[in-house]
């Protein structure tokens, strides 16, 4: 590979040379420009970087690399000569006059010996002269003492070229700091200002260990000093920065940072700043006080003056922040308003600006590059953090709280425990790459603390109606880091903004409601219970009892949890985004665990509920009874069917298998098309962007731009969003539907009756016991099974109204009842049944038991007769009335005649026997579908997600009730499975 | 407002003040800190800003503020003194020396006048003496005139208080620049160095207005002078920073900036840098030449030498890009690497890092604020940007040709123009608020310009096979700011990574494609139209042929495009995300413009193609045979109904009813199901991420971490994936339901079949004049209109091969016929169908005409007698035979047989008459619902929504087909449409 790929740069070109003469291009176009790599450290100590040619050229005679290595100078003994402006020209230094000026130009002769440089070389404490006044050149430099005394107070400058008066604290008999003064950080301190025992260490907690840091032992003592002696304003700050890099710690030591802090702080107890007593004058603000519970007095007595509000006149969402900066020497820089600058995270600012609007849940993660931190941070800067109270309160400042989580007391974490022990502070920093560095300053440092959580937690004041809160508190968590590989390593680093409200208030609220509903629903339970219990006919209260009063009472349960799951997740979605002055605000993550709990509990009872409903479904008792006769004969008698004589035509079973085929497709239709649900939810929750509604911030619009900030999803939120959505979709659909689709276009269940009533069968079913549902289906033609010809002449008679009316009772119309069996009645029916239920028709039992077959169908006609018979009153002991279900009956579900005597057929015209489809179920289903869908989104955080797995389910139930159902239909009308397409 | 809240602030406490006692609390807790905001501005010239209360504090007698607001400095006249080191004192010095010294602390007596901070004043020239060499102050402060002799060569330091060596190029004869020498920049230049009268001018050429730019009034004339008497590498750099500041405009004059660059270029002409003509020495690389054509034998004559490679172990996806920076000032910072220093928009590392990841397509956009500009870049820097070729070539660099767009060349923009003419430079900047300062560099600018596009374009040697490419391009756009409100104003700004590669190759190969595929297109459909004209039995060549051919056509070449373009797409998808070296690179969105009208001919071809098939199906023509016969009459003749006796019971028609029902179900059955279909492919493409692999990025990974950068989508990848995903699963989904479920489960057309052998019904479907399908029923237990009883036995006999087969020719199985009938036969046909045709029968009809429904059924009895007669062979004028088809004629569709004499029926046991159902026309479903979801996605570019619309079509066609057919059942079976539920 090297060698091929080198082969292009030495060929230069790649284009044949032929086809380059041709067309008159000179070889130099085409060449590769190549140019190999030199930087500055490359070059020899002869040579200099050309900054033009980015290459090595070397230096002239006598020359040699300065230090930045893109010049060359003289070599020592050798003066500079200029001559042509360009470039210099070396000479060496005669003789008389070895040394060389400090400019490098003139040679000159020294006092007394030569420095390494070529340069003369003074004692300390004097300087250096070389010219004159006037500025000539002397022959012979001179050495001069500078004059320390009350005269002159003077000492050599840092080039050791000039005198120069010295610093004030030195000022005292003469320009230097004698014992027992000490000199400490360039000042002289008088000797009783402090004792020099100080702890220059930087705890790394984290790390377990610390650091004998270089800046604190250069500047810790005599920052104190200069603070406590001298009221040095800047001497205080860089104090209290160093009490800040060392996390506020108070440890038993009063020599660390923080115990010198406090010493020169207990030291100013009778002054204070703008009457805060912890304030002290010329000092900074690092401490709230040490009394027990200070914090939530400081956190939640008094609020903050201004309100917030979200819309309308008083619209006011912006969290105003200033800070106080302050660098490392304890010198105030500026005021800076907060907005990106305490967020490490580089996004664009109009992001950044989100995390101070009100109410926007702000959340910023990065993973940031240790050797990027180095290079932009050689120096922490200080931030004292508080917020502006507006124009309107002539721009007052309330300060931030802020909680150190690092900060140690004694040893212990204090603000990793409860609220009554937390120690509030102020002042923060977001990157020290300072104190860690141990032995120089220049130094790589051996450990770097960065700020890894920085979380400004808002709280309402309960029951405000004007959008007030309490003073924010900053939480502040910096990490350690020790420095391995700066190239490699990285830190993570969070920014948070949060909004929190006391939600004990609405989990009582949510709580009372489950207690009372709860309760209702015990009630509404025991009722189904009874119900039941008189529907079978039985007064036993035995297990079985207990059993169905538990299945009853977590459909009602499900329908509790569900009820006040949605109406939280309402009130959340219509009171946070709707509100004006802010009232309310989101539960946090962590609150929402009980409500999660809720929905839980509603699907798992909803299940439990729908799986009940289905196994009574696929169980029902259904008989298709024909009503027609042989043709042969004219007599109105019943048919003696099983009994058909041979010479007459057979009754054709193929209305039976009709209206069977009929009844099987009916199955698993629904009020509502459960696709088309799923479909409309998705598109609107994610084409018309109505998921935006569930982010955690007060603003209602459904588009936003990819400019603006996103915040996080709240469960409640998408729960709320979802569950609504889905029941607003699913009622319209039902109203769609029931109102229009089944009066204009077609109605399954009205066909259905039509079809008995065309095709001369009654069905009864039998959904208990002793209750069940009859449709009544005799033809008003008396025949059905004729030809085409007739049939639509039927048709055309019955559509003109020249025949009798299809009631069961005469000149009525009512087709439909529900009915309630005398328990001998039931008997009867299942003595005549006996042979059907013992031997399910298989394909397998058809050859090996073939008698079976005929005692079925003989069961088959004997049933058909004995029903037929029933319903014309052929049996006075088993007889029956029709009557009117009272009003209350219908809405609690339960008949308040016992049928002891006489069975009772109640008209029924809602056509309540599609309670045994799934037609009849749909407040259960489209519930329980909801339930699936939110508890699959709630888990996955995906809409998509939740409604393929919705349709999957759906899917495999209806399958699982249209296969079930099918079966029952076949073990209980006898009509073969074949018919059944 | 102002009021209440202000009263918190009185009161600072809200709890109530009992309850305080209460608790003995004493009131300071829950006082409010309230602090007043003032900024070291808003402090009085008595005050300085304490920076430990952060508020305005009186200064002692005698003091004022100093500059910095921060301390108190003495009034003029005033001597400092210090008292207790932590404050000043002022004190006035006494009349006999009545100045103070420099340092502040002393007072002294003036050789001459006072300047107006009270220090002595000096003549320009002359230096200020206020102690001797040891330190000791005067008692008078001397002047002092330096010497400029070529003895001491010395003028004052800029504090005028030492005199130091002059400048070298000041050195001629005395230490000053008398004329004819010239001073510009601090240095003296000889005469005829060059003319003065340069052209500071920096043309802002969107903005149509030209800076008088301070920086250039300053710089421009002694940078180019220095550049040329000296060869100043920095002056020489500092010019070239101009001329591209100035936009590498080269106008006809040379006074302004790249005029004098240009000069000085010309005047080196003979030498060059590393060999290349276009880098003079001593002068930075600025252009390439102009000769016409250079820019594209530079971009495209010969490849970078190292190749790129996705995988394996020669992996190199990681372009080092290396960059040379200069301050505005000339001189050389260092190399830096490239990363995120050319991309002004804030973004994470790791997200920055993406750029430089060979084959990602990399975009990031962003505004930003004038304001933060202006505060991070208050001079530009300027980039040489080279490309690292990497340890293997030795560390070897290749310059990376730069397109500036903004470039002028003598008044055109010659590089928005066609390569011809571009013009390649060299070294950019970012952000240049310099240039736009008019008068001083302190005042705000009147124009800044901020790099608004910055993309690199590779571009691969066409059919490399080591990933081979150009040396890459870097094409950059500026934009001129007009500073009007600095705080509100934002700039956009773009960086952008392209990789592209010749088109035109693989658009010869789509086009050639489609031709050879359009051709036998052609011919498909001629074949088709021969056929349809054989089935129609017509020979004319009309006008309803010529619309017939197209619309056969139009399928056809639906077909085409599809099959190319998928084909494209899958190509793309496979060879770019799958190669090891780069050989392939994704179109660039302007390229795929042609690829998007192809899929969209195929879309509407295939449109037409479907309502065409559709209008076909809902016009078939169907009869149903029945074969029953009247009880009563024990003989074997074909049933004369419609003159059937009345004594007999008629034949049931209820077997009709159900066959017509079952038909009318099984109209719009699929061989998939279209919304699992739906469903599968979003939760492919969103739930499990494959919509990831359409990204612009070599990775074939399903999940990106939101850390990672995400590119934009591809179209050509998005429409590959769609499809061919649409189609996996539809193909899979047609082998689970052709192969398991329809042998397992259910199969709804065989179970059509065998409900017509079992209801005795037979089906004649013509879909053409004289084609069609016959569904033989004839029961093979010669009645079917009977009991239960008997049917099971008839059913149970069949099971046990006790009776006959159910084949139409005897001891055969063959239930399903293809039938072409001779022309006289359809004639016959058509004139018993005739009162059928004329009469489609309605509710609204019946009661107005009552005889037609009379003739109807009349027609029905005859057809359903003449059927009878022909099936049984009893015309012998209408004849026909049942014969095999060709394996040939079954491929091409068309029979080679003309049915003149005899009707001929094919035997047909794939069912095909289902080709009149949706259920045989699933390949034309599956591509049309294929093609109408990715043009959805194609414009809107979201799956959801295409999936959404994609179910929302699906519904509504088949709501369509069932209704209309239905219709068509109806008119053409008489059965009355209340029974088709």
């Amino acid at each position: 590979m090297a060698t091929r790929t080198l082969s292009f740069v030495v060929n230069r070109c790649r284009v044949p040379i032929t086809l380059n003469l041709l067309l008159y291009i000179p070889l130099l176009h085409c060449q590769q420009f190549i140019v190999p790599f030199k930087s500055p450290s490359d070059c020899g100590v002869g040579d200099f970087f050309d900054i033009s040619s980015l290459s090595c050229v070397s230096c002239g005679p006598n020359q040699r690399q300065s230090t930045t290595g893109l010049s060359c100078i003289c070599n020592t003994g050798y003066q500079t000569l200029t001559t042509d402006k360009a470039s210099i020209t070396c000479h060496q230094c005669p003789t008389d006059k070895p040394a060389v000026t400090k400019d490098g130009f003139g040679c000159i002769r020294c006092p007394g010996n030569l420095n390494d440089d070529g340069t003369c070389k003074c004692q300390p404490g004097n300087i250096l002269v070389e010219r004159d006044n006037n500025g000539n050149l002397l022959d012979e430099a001179k050495c001069e003492m500078c004059n320390g005394n009350s005269s002159a107070w003077s000492v050599p400058n840092s080039s050791g070229d000039r005198c120069e008066r010295c610093q004030a604290s030195f000022i005292n008999t003469f320009c230097e700091c004698y014992p027992p003064n000490v000199l400490g950080g360039g000042l002289c301190f008088p000797p009783d200002t402090l004792s020099t025992n100080v702890n220059p260490i930087v705890n790394f907690a984290q790390l377990t260990f610390n650091v004998q840091s270089a800046w604190f032992v250069k500047n810790l003592y005599s920052s104190t000093a200069a603070c406590l002696a001298f009221s040095n304003l800047t001497a205080c700050q860089a104090l209290g920065n160093m009490c800040v890099m060392n996390m506020h710690t108070l440890s038993g030591l009063s020599t660390d940072a923080c115990g010198l802090f406090n010493s020169v702080y207990r030291s100013r107890a009778a002054s204070s700043t703008h009457d805060i007593s912890y304030w002290r004058a010329n000092l900074p603000w690092l401490y709230y006080g040490d009394e027990p519970g200070l914090a939530s007095r400081v956190l939640q007595s008094s609020p903050v003056p201004t309100g917030f509000s979200f819309r309308g006149t008083k619209k006011n969402t912006n969290i105003k922040l200033i800070a106080a900066v302050y660098n490392v020497r304890g010198e105030f820089l500026r005021w800076e308003n907060v907005r990106g600058n305490l967020q490490l995270c580089p996004e664009t600012a109009s992001k950044q600006a989100a995390a101070f609007t009100f109410g926007t849940a702000y959340k910023e993660s990065c993973d940031l590059s240790v050797a990027q931190l180095l290079d932009a941070h050689p120096e922490p800067l200080f931030y004292d953090v508080y917020m502006d109270l507006g124009e309107e309160m002539k721009k007052q400042l309330l300060p931030l709280p802020t909680l150190v989580y690092n900060q140690q007391y004694n040893g212990r974490f204090i603000n990793q425990e409860n609220m009554q022990g937390w120690y509030l502070s102020r002042r923060m920093f977001l990157v020290d790459t300072l104190s860690g560095r141990e032995r120089s300053l220049s130094v790589l440092p051996k450990v770097i603390r960065v700020v890894s959580s920085i979380k400004i937690r808002f709280l309402l004041v309960p029951r405000t109606r004007e959008g007030q809160v309490y003073p924010p508190l900053m939480i502040v968590t910096y990490s350690d880091v020790p420095i391995t590989n700066i190239n490699t390593q990285t830190v993570s680093t969070t920014f948070a903004v949060e909004y929190e409200m006391d939600q004990s208030e609405a989990r009582m609220k949510t709580d009372t409601a489950l207690g009372v509903l709860g309760g209702v629903a015990v009630i509404y339970s025991l009722l189904k219970t009874i119900s039941w219990k008189r529907r079978i006919a039985s007064p036993l209260i035995d297990l079985e009892t207990m059993l169905k009063f538990f299945l009853f009472y977590a459909g009602d349960l499900a329908n509790v949890f569900f009820t006040v799951t949605v109406g939280t997740g309402l009130y959340w979605l219509i009171f946070y985004k709707a509100q004006q002055f802010v009232s309310v605000l989101l539960p946090l993550p962590a609150q929402e665990e009980q409500f999660v709990t809720y929905i839980g509990c509603a699907f798992a009872l909803k299940l439990v509920q729908f799986l009940h409903k289905l196994v009574l479904q696929v169980s029902v008792d259904v008989f298709l009874i024909d009503w027609e006769r042989p043709r042969s004969k004219a007599s109105r008698t019943l048919p003696a069917a099983g009994e058909s004589k041979r010479e007459t035509s057979p009754v054709s079973i193929w209305r039976t298998y009709f209206v069977a085929n009929e009844w099987n497709e009916i199955q698993t239709i629904r009020k509502i098309s459960p696709t088309f649900q799923i479909v409309a939810v998705l598109f609107f929750l994610e084409v018309l962007g109505f998921s935006n509604l569930a982010l955690r911030d007060p603003w209602p619009t459904l588009q936003r731009s990819s400019q603006d900030y996103t915040p996080s999803y709240s469960l409640t939120l998408r729960y709320g969003l979802a569950a609504t959505l889905w029941l607003c979709i699913g009622l319209l659909q039902v109203i769609f539907f029931t109102i229009f689709y089944e009066h204009f276009v077609e109605d399954k269940i009205r066909q259905f009756v039509d079809l008995c009533s065309i095709s001369n069968i009654s069905v009864l079913l039998l959904s208990q016991r002793c209750f069940g549902y009859y449709i009544h289906g005799r033809s008003v033609h008396g025949h059905a099974d004729t030809n085409m010809e007739e049939m639509n002449s039927n048709l055309k008679r019955e559509a003109e109204s020249l025949c009798g009316q299809r009631g069961l009772l005469p000149n009525t119309d009512v087709q439909t009842f529900q009915v309630s069996l005398t328990s001998r009645l039931r008997s009867q029916y299942d003595r005549i049944r006996e042979p059907l239920r013992r031997n399910i028709p298989s394909r397998l039992m058809d050859s090996s038991i073939p008698n079976t077959f005929e005692q079925n169908v003989r069961a088959y006609y004997t049933m058909n007769h004995f029903l037929g018979s029933i319903i014309d009153h052929a049996h006075p002991d088993m007889d029956y009335i029709v009557k009117d279900k009272l009003m209350f009956e219908r809405v609690i579900g339960m008949e308040f005649l016992e049928p002891s005597d006489k069975s009772i057929f109640y008209n029924d015209e809602a056509h309540s026997f599609s309670d045994v489809l799934f037609y009849g179920n749909e407040a259960t289903l489209l519930i329980f579908d909801t339930l699936f869908f939110c508890i699959i989104d709630l888990a996955s955080q995906s809409f998509i997600l939740a409604a393929v797995l919705t349709y999957v389910q759906q899917t495999i139930f209806c399958l699982i009730r249209n296969i079930l159902g099918r079966k029952n239909l076949v073990s209980k009308t006898l009509v073969d499975e074949r018919f059944l397409i």
